[in-house]
Parts: C-alpha cells; sequence; structure tokens
C-alpha cells in the first residue's frame, strides 16, 4: 500500500500533515501512473500536490549537500530513489546519501527547527534493506546494510550524548531469515568457527550480481561467469560446476540464490527461510529515562513506551481516523490482503518487492 | 574430563570440598574402572572415597523422596543414572525425580542447612539437555526438556518471591542447532506459521525412537515402522518411501536423524548445524538488587556480576589453583583438547556424548 503511504506521509488524509522531514527513496509513488517509471496506479501527482501544500522536494546528491536548515524550509522531502535506496553495498556515494549521512542531516534540520519549540521533535530512522537482504539470504548485502544502521546508531548516539534531553531507540520488528552465525556444511559435526572474510570479499549484491550476469550478451559466459562474476565481484577460484550451472541461468532469481548460497556455505553462516521468523530480537536505548525499556519485553511495550514518553494520546487519535470512510476503506483493503497473506498471496507480494 | 570434575566435586583436589549437595547423573564416572558400566579409565571408586570422608550417596527415586534436612545429612550426593538423566520425554517418574523436583529439594536442604548461616548457599540449577537435544536437531526432546526446566524455574521464581534476600539468574552459554520457529520447508516464500502441535504427538526423543527401532527383532519391520515407530510414537499416517528408508536403517544416527528431520519438517522448525551458533541468547533475573543483569550483557558480565554480589574473591581462588601441580597437567591436557578439537577432536568428543 506505499501509495496511499505516500499520500499520508504528504498529509492527504484527515490527520493533516504530521510529517515535517522524510528522507529516502520511493520516488515512483508520488508520481502520476502517466510518469514514466511511476508505480501509482492514479493520476494523482504528489509531488505537485505537496509542492501547493507547502512541500519542498529535492531529488539529488547535490541538493542533499546543500540543503541547510532556515525557517522556510520545512515541510521538505528528499527522494533518492524511484525505488528502494540501494544496498549500501551497491550505493553509488555520488548518487544516493547514506543512512548515516541522512541521520545527522535529519538531526541538525530537526534541532534548529525545534531550537524554539517546547515538543522537540521524533525522528525515525530505519535499516529498511537489511531485512530485504535477509530476505534473499544475501549475507554481503546484509552485512554492508548491518553496518550502515550501525553508521547511523553510532551519530545518533553522539547526538543523545551531546543532547542529555533527547533519548534513542534501536529495535527490530522481527527476525528474517533464521540466519546463523555458525552453520554445518557438510555430514561431519562442525567446527565452531565462521569466515566472516568470504563476506567481506564480496563486492556487489546478490541481485545486483545477478542483473549483471543477466546483462552480459558476449560469447564467452564461462569465462565472464568465472573471471567477471565469481573472482572480481565475489572474490572466488573455486567455483563448483553445480554452482557454475545456477549462475548460468536465465532466472534472476535462480542467479541470485546461487550466489547468496555461493557465499553463505563458504562462510559457514546458516539460513532456515526467506521469510521471517519468531526468533527473539535484540532491544538497545541510549540516553536518560531509559529504564522502562532495560530487559525483556514484549514488542508492543516498546510503542507504549514511546506513547508515555512522548506524551501522545494514540487512542484519541485512532478514534479519528476509525470515523474517517477513506480510511475504512484501507483497512477494509488491508484485511483482504492479510486474508490473502494465509493463501500464498503475501507469498507473491513478497516475492516482487524483494527482488527491487 | 568428567572423571576429573567427579573427583573435584566431592573435594580431592588442593580447594578440598565446596560442594554441600549435587543432585543428577553421572554415576558411572564415580565408579571405578573395574564395576562393569563405569566410565572411569582408573581404579578410583569415588563412592566409597566420598563416604570415607562424610559424604551420604543416594541413588535411587524412594531414596529421593524420602531424604529430608537433618544435620548430619550434608555432604550429600544424589545419583541417579549411570549416565545422563533421561530427557524428560523419555524419564520414568518413578525412577529419576524431575528438574523441578530437584530444584525444591535443594532449596528446602540448602535454606535449612543455611538457616543459623550469615553466607547463605548458592546453587546452580542446569536444564542440561536442552543442549543435546538441539545438538540431535530433536524438536520433541528439546521443547520438553524446555518446559522442564521452565517448571524448574518456576519453583525457584516461587522461593525468591518467598526469600526476599535471595536473587535468581537464568541464561544459557549459548545457542545450539540454530533452532528457529518458522522454517521454509518449499521453494514456495513461506507463510509465517509453525505448527506446534507435530511435536506435542510426539512421545519419545529421536534417539530413543532409533533405539527401538534397533530393538526390533520381528519379520514386519515396515509394519512395526508405520504402526509402533510413525504413528504411535511420532503421531504420523504420513510417512514417505525415503522417511521410511531413513528408519530403516542399522546405524542409529541416521535413524535418528529421520526421526529428527521428519518432526523438524512437519512442524516447520529449521535448524542450521548440529552445533554450537554465535546467536544471541536471553538473560533472565527475578529478585532484589539484579539491576546490574538488565539490559544487553558480554556472557563474561554475568561471572561478574554473581562474584560481586556474592563477595567472592576469584583472583585469590585462581592464584591457589595455579600453583597445583596436577591442575597445571589438567589444564596442559585441556589445552592439547582445545587443539584437537581445531582438527575434528571435539567432533568425536561431542558425537559420543550427544548419543548417550
Amino acid at each position: 500500500m506505499e501509495s496511499e503511504i505516500a499520500e499520508q506521509q504528504l498529509g492527504f488524509y484527515p490527520l493533516g500533515r504530521n510529517v515535517d522531514l522524510m528522507l529516502g527513496g520511493g520516488k515512483c509513488f508520488f508520481e502520476p501512473k502517466t510518469n514514466n517509471g511511476s508505480c501509482r496506479l492514479d493520476d494523482r501527482d504528489l509531488i505537485k500536490e505537496g509542492k501547493e501544500n507547502g512541500w519542498k522536494f529535492i531529488t539529488s546528491r547535490q541538493e542533499f549537500d546543500h540543503v541547510q536548515y532556515k525557517p522556510s524550509l520545512l515541510p521538505l522531502a528528499g527522494l533518492f530513489a524511484d525505488g528502494h535506496m540501494n544496498y549500501e553495498i551497491d550505493r553509488n556515494p555520488s548518487a544516493q546519501p547514506s543512512l548515516r549521512e541522512m541521520s545527522r542531516k535529519a538531526l541538525d534540520i530537526l534541532e534548529k527547527a525545534t531550537l524554539q519549540s517546547s515538543q522537540g521533535f521524533f525522528l525515525m530512522i530505519e535499516g529498511s534493506r537489511i531485512d530485504m537482504a535477509a530476505h534473499s539470504n544475501d549475507p554481503a548485502a546484509h552485512a554492508s546494510d548491518i553496518l550502515a544502521y550501525y553508521e547511523a546508531v553510532s551519530a545518533v548516539r553522539e547526538f543523545v550524548s551531546t543532547h542529555p534531553d533527547t533519548i534513542m531507540i534501536s529495535v527490530s520488528d522481527h527476525e528474517t531469515g533464521g540466519f546463523t552465525v555458525g552453520r554445518q556444511v557438510t555430514k561431519e559435526y562442525p567446527e565452531y568457527i565462521w569466515y566472516p572474510e568470504v563476506i567481506a570479499r564480496v563486492k556487489k549484491s546478490s541481485f545486483e550480481i545477478a542483473r549483471q550476469v543477466l546483462a552480459y550478451s558476449g560469447n564467452k559466459k564461462e569465462e565472464f561467469l568465472r573471471e567477471k562474476i565469481a573472482k572480481e565481484y565475489m572474490g572466488m577460484s573455486d567455483v563448483t560446476d553445480a554452482e557454475l550451472k545456477g549462475l548460468d541461468s536465465t532466472d534472476l532469481e535462480t542467479i541470485a540464490d546461487t550466489v547468496s548460497e555461493m557465499v553463505s556455505f563458504r562462510a559457514q553462516v546458516g539460513w532456515t527461510t526467506h521469510g521471517h521468523t519468531a526468533v527473539d530480537v535484540n532491544l538497545y536505548a541510549h540516553g536518560n529515562q531509559i529504564d522502562g525499556l532495560l530487559g525483556n519485553h514484549e514488542n508492543t511495550d516498546i510503542g507504549v513506551f514511546m506513547a508515555n514518553y512522548l506524551h501522545v494520546d494514540l487512542n484519541s487519535t485512532t478514534k479519528r481516523l476509525s470515523t474517517w470512510e477513506r480510511y475504512s476503506d484501507i483497512l477494509k483493503k488491508a484485511a483482504k490482503m492479510s486474508f490473502n497473506s494465509l493463501e500464498g498471496g503475501e507469498a507473491a507480494h513478497h516475492d516482487s518487492w524483494w527482488k527491487l
């Protein structure tokens, strides 16, 4: 429902605009379906509508670098990719800012914008493609996006440490992939070891490597697969015949799965699914007044903690939303999607987005 | 090194006796090698030596039920199994006490024994075969031993709640098996679901089922495997030909692995190894003065917390031990084992003990 979310992000729903600043990807959900590359199914031009309602838009690395806070800057949307922002391992730094850079920019702008305010600000930062890399069982994209997230967390920690009236919460909504550091790769009882250097040698995400395989049009495919794909992009000289067969496919996902497994097997990291698991996730918090987050918690406790900390009344907001006819339609649609997922509908949904 | 540990448990080393009470299995490590079923490689009769040094020994369920605290009771050792105590799912309650029963008995005895003491007591309870069930990727033995551990924890919680000067810490030393609730069992994107009822229908551990397969001497093997093994012990009527072939093996481990996988696959729970993983584990504490354990910790923090809480001086103990010649020998032996494990030595070691 990204199209509906884009509308709500700009404030086109009964609660009105709640967002002052947003940075990331998803530009195609703001463009009318007549635009080349649009992801919308309707004719709404949200960028035009946004501008008419006071929004400023930036879409390039250069604009990002030069944007500075001034009273007229907000609301501001930075849309740096048509769909998802690239995996960190595939990111072109001259085209897209990093999660750390966006985090620092957002903190700087929001701090200045609220200097005179008694309300402060709330900033949500998502290391969103860690999950997607895990859906693809892609250890290299996974590790590099986790490290990029750590870099962002580190920037936020610095801010919190110098602003004692702020707190940071870092948590995942679920585990994905059944990922384990350590994996039994033979019938023999495993040694307690793994090989992170195998992952460190990989230069691109599995899907980016797969796209390059599909784009090859020469007549020396095996040499290309061995030299360019395996040796240069994956740091491997020991490709097996079965792996070569997997790489020499015409199906994007088959190639990507082969790449992911080649890396996972040699690094000795395990996966049990392309979906989510019920494995417990870690909860971190930094700053004063975080005692309520110490220890083990149900996931819903985090929302309750934040609502209390921020003194917001979620019930009244829910009541305002539930009287809205359009919102009811969306709820019905969401309920239907949820129902479909029990019959495999979500499979198709995920299948499409994890390949983006 | 269980033989050396048995000696130390009774106090036959420079630190002398530190243990007042121990309940569990491992009797074969206390018996001289001439005894039938002994696990020792020497002639020491630790039960005889222990008795000469004041130890009382009990070895039956009846003795356990009737043992009551009196000043002359301690030191007491209850050895209820030659090797490991049985998995909870295989345990005969009229032969072996449960972990909860042993926990309650220990708390009762230790409380009475220290009523006049300013030092109190320290009790270590291990749900020791959760790890072994995970080594075998056996979901039914795993779940039932986890539940038995919960029952023990619940008993300790009750004690701590009525004894405000005590605390309880519950933690694992590592994850085993790369176990995930949720697993992709087909090429299709997985539903977010699992089937605990599949596990609940299993009546014995995988290795106990495998032992019963090997013990079969009749001439209707397939019927036995389908009716007795699959239907009665595992609650399954949909055994595949490949599974039947796995069950119809002469190798204990092959049969056990087949049973474990039949259950895991249908329950949709995942495993990535028969060994340990680096997955983070949960830490729980109950009682007063546990603030130092809140939040995320390195495993070594737990030992430091306990040493501080108990006001014990680990350095002086280490110094006393490190001057002991025999202990040096043991350290050298341990270092050698550790070295061997890098060359597969530990594989053989684990291989033998997880089958016990």
